[in-house]
């Protein structure tokens, strides 16, 4: 049996995939409203930085895994220590956890990533603009996601602001990028690799909204050169599970921007899209089960995050959650729907479609229709709405 | 929220769909160690011959619908009188509950079927048999699956001896026959109606062990025909659900066997092999939701029954189920498992498997050679298990 700290959407999707492997997964949830204890047999209410709660979820648990980075290092040490099985280990998942880190295992490893340096005071951010220009993206070594911990300072003044509150900071350079890119890999104890197509991340405020798979006109080797940069961090950091390496992509080639040891917003287009998807093969990877074929099923497939919009807001006075839901399945009968099953409110990721084909545009402009329709109730006017959908 | 009655795979499968969707299946189980209730988080414990269960089942939940087709007719009349709505509904789950029903409704529809009769003394079945010539197949109207409650009599005095514990009985001809042909339908209450292609499916004592998708070597017209024959008999019942139509090919065309209105053996070939599984299907037509789309995702689909075997015999010395798993993954990684999470044990329905591609007898052998060395822990001979695969 499976346990998984953690009790979002990406353990409520973890939990489906293990069902088909005859497994239930075991959640570490903070209450019992959250995405996955909404649907599974097996949770435990508790909190993920509470050593206790970790040992009781870890207790006849075959392995122990995650669905987000945020347990304290040296609690997984301890469980290590009391002999279970983590996967990611430790020594692995600090590099998802705390970005200081993730830098100088990179630089270590030889790997292309954005100029950086550690920064404790405000002389050292100026030092920093000096060899590399302003404006400096900042960021919080730990606990950041969806854009939340980075921070853009454009002079010393604002720089010395922002370490007032936290420091030391991790100084990054504002790389000039074509868009950002993101590659999958599973691997697993016995040192197995899948590898997924290289994808298209497509931001907004920060936030994934929508994941073209294949990367558009990305050409062969440089996606081949991608995927064996992806398997090559995996092997080095020892990874087990599935691994997402976040990258810019800049006129001279790849960097590396963040790691992610789960699975990842930029892989649900595999449950539709690939034979096998992130979810099976995390489960596959952290069981050292050998891993499932990693084939597209289709040319062209898209995702659509649906972030809580016009609809979630207070006031909101047009069709409800359960009509958009009617609207967009007779609308759109080839496009598949996963709702996290969260209350709405703006900004939260709700769910996601996808939505597969030939043409890009097509199913671009499919998956992006069908999801801002279930975010904000009215129909993009980017986007035909007809009867041919 | 929907509440299905019945524990098993096909209760386990639609609630993985039903996470999908934002929904949370409620379960009415006999037992805590089922397939379903293994990984729900919302179960009941109860008999679904019990009034008293299914109206605590019913409480509260938008619709109840069925894994199975044995609770009581009375006991659904009885739910639908106290307000809850039931999908299917008794008038249309009758069909499916007895045998005598169905042959009086396709009789009276005009639908090909063989001969029958309702028989009540040995002296009914001589007279059947003076027509239709022996042997005659007696099948109990209400309770059988799986072959279970199907005989086949050879003279008088057998037919006698079967009269003497269960009557009455309905007769049949027993049809020669090409091969065994099915055909799902969903309907919804609005009465939109979806069709999957025609599938093979292939028996081995009298139990489903294989699905060829579509079905080899039918031609369009006899499959439009097989579709159409299923709409119209949805329609007719006023089914709501999906409804699996079991039929006869002969050389003079299609016969009506049997109907399942649930989720169906037949159809699980649909989690991968079409765009929206029968699983889905399902709760969006009892939700009265629009049907999604029923495109196939790849030429050929082969689904294998995995059936206890060799390996669940008592006294089993070769690799256990573990060992098996880690085998199949890695000989065959594009092979979807699905397994049930139930014990093992000689002939029960464990878990199956689905191959997708392009050349029918490739994929034949994969799917066939999988589930095999899943059941019985050897190698068939017929396949190749190499490298290649």
């Amino acid at each position: 049996m499976v346990a998984m700290v953690g009790g979002g959407q990406l353990a409520r999707m973890t939990h489906q995939a293990a069902i088909a492997l005859g497994q239930s997964l075991r959640i570490l949830a903070t209450g019992p409203d959250e995405s996955a204890p909404l649907v599974a047999a097996d949770v435990r209410l508790g909190d993920h930085r509470d050593l206790a709660a970790l040992r009781d979820l870890a207790e006849g648990a075959t392995v122990v895994t995650f669905d987000h980075e945020h347990v304290p290092t040296e609690h997984l040490r301890a469980l290590v220590e009391a002999g279970a099985r983590v996967a990611p280990g430790p020594d692995a998942l600090v590099h998802a956890q705390d970005k200081l880190v993730m830098r100088r295992g990179m630089a270590a490893a030889g790997e292309p990533q954005p100029a950086w340096a550690e920064v404790a005071t405000a002389g050292d951010i100026a030092a920093f603009a000096g060899r590399h220009g302003w404006p400096v993206v900042l960021k919080t070594p730990r606990g950041g996601y969806d854009g939340r911990g980075v921070f853009v300072v454009g002079d010393e003044a604002e720089a010395g602001d922002l370490l007032a509150h936290v420091s030391p900071l991790l100084a990054e350079e504002r790389v000039t990028m074509v868009r950002e890119l993101a590659v999958q890999v599973a691997r697993s104890p016995f040192g197995q690799a899948a590898v997924w197509p290289v994808v298209e991340t497509v931001q907004r405020g920060g936030i994934n909204v929508e994941v073209l798979v294949p990367a558009p006109g990305l050409d062969d080797d440089s996606a081949t050169a991608a995927q064996e940069l992806a398997i090559r961090i995996a092997d080095r950091l020892g990874v087990v599970g599935v691994l997402a390496v976040e990258l810019f992509e800049t006129a001279d080639g790849v960097l590396v921007n963040e790691l992610a040891m789960r699975p990842h917003n930029s892989g649900h287009w595999t449950i539709e899209g690939s034979r096998t998807s992130q979810f099976e093969q995390h489960l596959r990877a952290v069981l050292d089960y050998p891993l499932g074929a990693t084939d597209a099923t289709a040319p062209v497939v898209v995702m659509a995050n649906v972030l809580g919009g016009a609809a979630s807001a207070e006031g909101w006075d047009g069709p409800g959650l359960d009509e958009r839901v009617h609207h967009f399945m007779a609308h759109w009968p080839d496009v598949k729907l996963h709702w996290y099953g969260k209350g709405q409110r703006p900004g939260r990721k709700l769910g996601h479609v996808t939505a597969l084909g030939t043409d890009p545009d097509e199913v671009r402009g499919r998956a992006v229709a069908a999801a801002r329709y279930l975010a904000d109730g009215v129909v993009d006017p980017a986007f035909a709405f007809d009867a041919d959908h």
